[in-house]
Parts: C-alpha cells; structure tokens; sequence
C-alpha cells in the first residue's frame, strides 16, 4: 500500500511484567513498576545528555496484539469507546505510549519507574517529556465519567 | 531486517505550514496555529467519544526528515545532544509526537490547536492526553540550560 512506512526497534524493554494480565489496569492502575529501556549498542550515543530529564516518553510497540478494533471497552469502563479515544492495544498501528521517570542511566541501559509494558516490548523511539497541560484546563472524556459511576 | 514493522498513515495534517522553515522553533516557540487532523474515512468510527477529551497525542511520521543523526545541534541550543535527549526529526525511526487541544470535530475531522507539522503529515496513531507530571517534579536536562545561557 502507497504510504506504508518501516520501523525498526531501537531496543527492548526488561519489564516484571512477561503477560497482560499482570499488568495494573483501569481506573486508579498505579505503574510504579521499575524496568530497563535497553537500546542497540550502536545507538547509544543518541542517549547522550538524556540523564537531564527527569521524565520521558517511550513509544513502542504491541508486539503481541491481535488485529484491529474500532470499538472496544476498555478495563475501566463497561461501556465501549473508540479506539482513539482509549489506549487499547487493538490499534490500526499498534503503537504503545508511556510516560517514565528516569531514575538512572548505565551505558544503553536506562533504569526507569513506571513501566506498563510486558518484558521484551520493542522500543520505538524515545524522546524528552517536556511540559504538561495545567489540571484546570485538561478534560478527561469518557475516563471521568466511568470513573464517577465507578466511585458511586 | 528482523523484528521491523509496518504502519499506515491513519489519517493526514491539514497545516498552515508548507516548509519547515515556517514552523515556529527553539526556546519560546509557541504552537498556537490551527490545523485538521483528517482521519481515513473507514477509520472514522474509531473516534466516537474522542470529543470528551481536550487534548490529544498526535503520533505522526516525520515524511520529509533526511536520514538520521544520532547527535545533533537543535534550534534551542548552540551545543549538540543525543537525538533521543531532543525532538531532531533525524532519529532512528522518524515518528514525531505532538500534543494538541481538541476544538471540535466534524465527522472524520478534528480541528485542533498547536499543530508544529507539515501539511500533508501522515499521521499513525491518535490517543487522549491524560495526566501530567507535576512541575515541581519535572526536570527538563539541557533545555532549561540553554534557555538561562540565552536569557543571560
């Protein structure tokens, strides 16, 4: 197809986690789990300086998903949503987006908090969490909603 | 190559930008223009409930980047950086990611607020912006180096 475009991981993730259900999901999930981003040798001076930050994104992959569905209901609601509007791994492209803290940096290995990926996750790209949203102007959709039912 | 993966555009950037050159940078930049996030017609129904939320991760590809380059002098400083301690559209895998604020959507069309893409970007996933990093907890490495070096 015209468009298509090729990713290679840059590395894998080393996580507690080696199947879904063990991973913390839905409404009030806490991901304090501590986990090693190890990036390809070679790459390893793209990493230089990246010990400043305090926090980061990695973006990866659902390497275990299965398909594709617009519509889905995610652990914390019981009503479905569109993909796009949660972060289900049944995905048009099955990319995975988690924001870590760094805790410290061993060569191509970086110690991170706040893992939610299973372990051998390929790594698609790393990259500084720079600014956030005030709380005050931030609208959380559908996630508020099914978490007020859920409190009721 | 082993473990490489395929991604399709979902959708494409209607931006004011044409050339990069017109894309505000460095230490400062606002992101305030306005631009349409068109997804493909058939992937529509995976946006239902997508108005709740006010902002949104963009994860898009960075067609036109030449290459990659592991360390790299970004607008913001006069000192080169690992590319994965910036947001150099010279990495590994060209995927970009940018946060917007959701104004409305029409069908398969969301307008939005804080495009920094080129018209015409292919975009390759789509996820509600969720939570925040206190700032009293954010360190944000060189960056916040290279702007007290400019404001001296």
């Amino acid at each position: 197809m015209e468009g298509m475009l090729e990713m290679r991981p840059i590395g894998f993730v080393k996580s507690p986690y080696s199947e879904t259900r063990e991973i913390p999901k839905g409404c009030g999930a806490k991901h304090e789990a501590e986990g090693i981003i190890e990036i390809q040798p070679d790459l390893e001076q793209g990493l230089t300086d990246i010990e400043g930050f305090s926090h980061l994104f990695i973006i990866w992959a659902f390497h275990k998903a299965d398909g594709c569905s617009l519509l889905g209901t995610p652990p914390s609601d019981n009503r479905p949503h569109g993909v796009f509007a949660t972060r289900s791994p049944r995905r048009p492209n099955p990319i995975g987006l988690t924001v870590v803290e760094l805790l410290d940096r061993d060569g191509p290995r970086l110690r991170v908090r706040g893992v939610d990926m299973l372990d051998g996750t390929p790594v698609l790209d790393i990259k500084p969490y720079l600014s956030s949203i005030p709380a005050d102007r931030l609208k959380r959709g559908w996630l508020a909603e099914a978490e007020g039912r859920q409190t009721k």
